[in-house]
């Protein structure tokens, strides 16, 4: 940030006054701009036993998989958003959508919000994201060409749940370090 | 939204190439500055059988009672946020946090996390922002002099939880429409 949104002057870093943190700061007039962590919102969509994948058209991560998922939006509740993206990346209609887990990536600034729900008809094409949509079975999951950790964190525990015969909500933070080291810390 | 943070330049409200809804577009860069829902993270602090309040010291809703919570940061996960506010607000520690409760406030461009967890020693103190902190048996929670719906929600789940003997993770939204009526819709 170098200038002030609100009135077009320069901005300064700097803590202000009753604040720990530093802000950008608007010269003239004053106003403080906070930057603060985006949340993304996604789905597993479920039909039979498989699982809806989209490989990605997009950096990053260009053609490896993900789950359908993206930044929530303003007037948005997160459960909208999930199956606003599943029907934008995959032209997929999900249902019955339930908080799944949720993630904190706090390297990336970023919150990931999970649900998981049924692919109406188990029908899906890919949308303007991506290049292609498929559905997997577990064993057929391209482990080795997930787009993010959170996806594959995400799978995981799903595929766990399935065979223990209980979903629960999930908590953990899944971060990577500078030297592109992945640690995932699942809390109670 | 009047300039370009970037370069300083004037910004049109338009609708990107291939989105699908309004941004703020710069006129000479052409940098899209997206606007996102932040989050607020908090918790529930228990002692024995009672919850720690505080008065706000602060608008809104200045001198009503809230639970410490407050916007999450940059680099910070969910689960520390709260601990945080709680510091700030009432010099409290919480610990053994759970996550709780997650709330979409989509008319005010917000998601809330809600976590539960013990106050060490019952011991707090109002930070700045509060005007004084207290811990509250149910039977003495101040119902009608509470800041936030989103506050009355999560005290209406705990102690229904905590007489039910089991504790869940909440999702629900929490909506105030122009005429300020409050509607709470549950999910599973």
């Amino acid at each position: 940030m170098n200038f002030c949104s609100h009135c077009g002057a320069g901005v300064s870093l700097r803590i202000p006054e009753g604040d720990s943190l530093p802000r950008f700061v608007c010269d003239r007039c004053q106003t403080i701009h906070y930057v603060n962590p985006k949340v993304v919102t996604g789905c597993i969509p479920v039909w039979q036993e498989k699982i809806l994948l989209c490989r990605r058209a997009i950096e990053p991560r260009y053609g490896l998989w993900t789950l359908p998922a993206g930044f929530l939006e303003n007037g948005e509740t997160s459960m909208a958003g999930a199956a606003r993206e599943a029907l934008e990346e995959a032209n997929a209609v999900v249902e019955d959508l339930r908080l799944y887990g949720l993630f904190n990536l706090p390297h990336i600034d970023q919150i990931y919000m999970m649900f998981r729900g049924n692919l109406r008809h188990g029908q899906a094409a890919a949308g303007a994201e991506s290049l292609e949509v498929q559905l997997f079975a577990e064993n057929d999951i391209p482990w080795q060409e997930l787009a993010f950790p959170v996806v594959a964190e995400s799978l995981r525990l799903f595929f766990a749940d399935r065979r223990s015969g209980r979903y629960g909500i999930h908590y953990a933070d899944v971060v990577r370090d500078a030297q592109q080291r992945v640690t995932i810390t699942r809390y109670p």
